[in-house]
This record gives structure tokens, C-alpha cells and sequence, in this order.
């Protein structure tokens, strides 16, 4: 089973590598780009059959080691 | 207009880091991970009201900065 679990900053939590995207883009005379925020994605291929079980282990994974959840929120796709 | 921009390491380009996170997971009890690949995600803020001019920028971006294209696949997803 595929599975892709997206980390992204919270809101309010600032990100200067965002900013430096920004600027860059804006160098290139890539116009009318207002805001940039990185985040990570994470394919992850499950033994699991069982979509319930997989969810289970993909939250373990995310509150222990993927996601930062002070200040990052993640979501989980299972597919 | 939102946008999401996914950029993933094209199949058979090596992951040193997806491997270290899978490490990472079966040391902390995480069992039936059979594989991990990272990428990156950028969630963009963009001034086009139209959302065929809104794609050309973003494939703008991904070209020029970001997305290596030898090693890299992207993909845009317009909100």
C-alpha cells in the first residue's frame, strides 16, 4: 500500500528558506508570486493491507519522527 | 490563487535520506515500512486570477529554480 504523509509549517511560524524561494523566483523575473512555504512530502510504500492500520502506523510515524508538531501540521494520504 | 507545487526524485535516482528515515522508523518499533522517499513541497501564493497564466509561472518556477529536472519530477496542482 502507497501512502504520502505532507509536513507543512504551521501558520504564524515564519520561513526564511520560503522567503529566499521568493526572492529568488522574483530575480528570474518570475512575476506575481506573493508567498512561497516549503514542506516536505514523504512516499511511503506500507506492508500493511488494512487502510486503518496503515493510518495508525503513518500517525506513529508522524508524531515521533516525520513532523516537528509544535510548529508543523502534517496530513496522510493513503492511496 | 493557491497553488501546490510537488517535486519528487525521478524512480531510480538513489535516496540516501528516505533510506535514513526508514532506518530512523524500524529503530523507533515502526514495523511494515517497506520503503520511504522524500521530496519537497512548496505551497505558493500567486497574483494571476487565470488559472492557465497561473500554471505557465509555476512552470516557470519549477524549470528555472524549483526542480532539477535531470533528477527530479514535478508536479502543479492548482487550488
Amino acid at each position: 500500500m502507497k501512502a504520502r504523509v505532507i509536513v507543512t509549517l504551521k501558520n504564524g511560524v515564519l520561513d526564511p528558506q520560503g522567503k529566499a524561494i521568493e526572492g529568488a523566483l522574483a530575480s528570474l523575473g518570475i512575476k506575481d508570486v506573493d508567498g512561497v512555504r516549503q514542506g516536505k512530502v514523504f512516499d511511503i510504500e506500507l506492508g500493511q493491507a488494512d487502510a486503518e492500520t496503515a493510518r495508525e502506523t503513518l500517525k506513529a510515524a508522524c508524531e515521533k519522527l516525520l513532523a516537528n508538531t509544535v510548529i508543523e501540521n502534517y496530513s496522510i494520504d493513503i492511496a
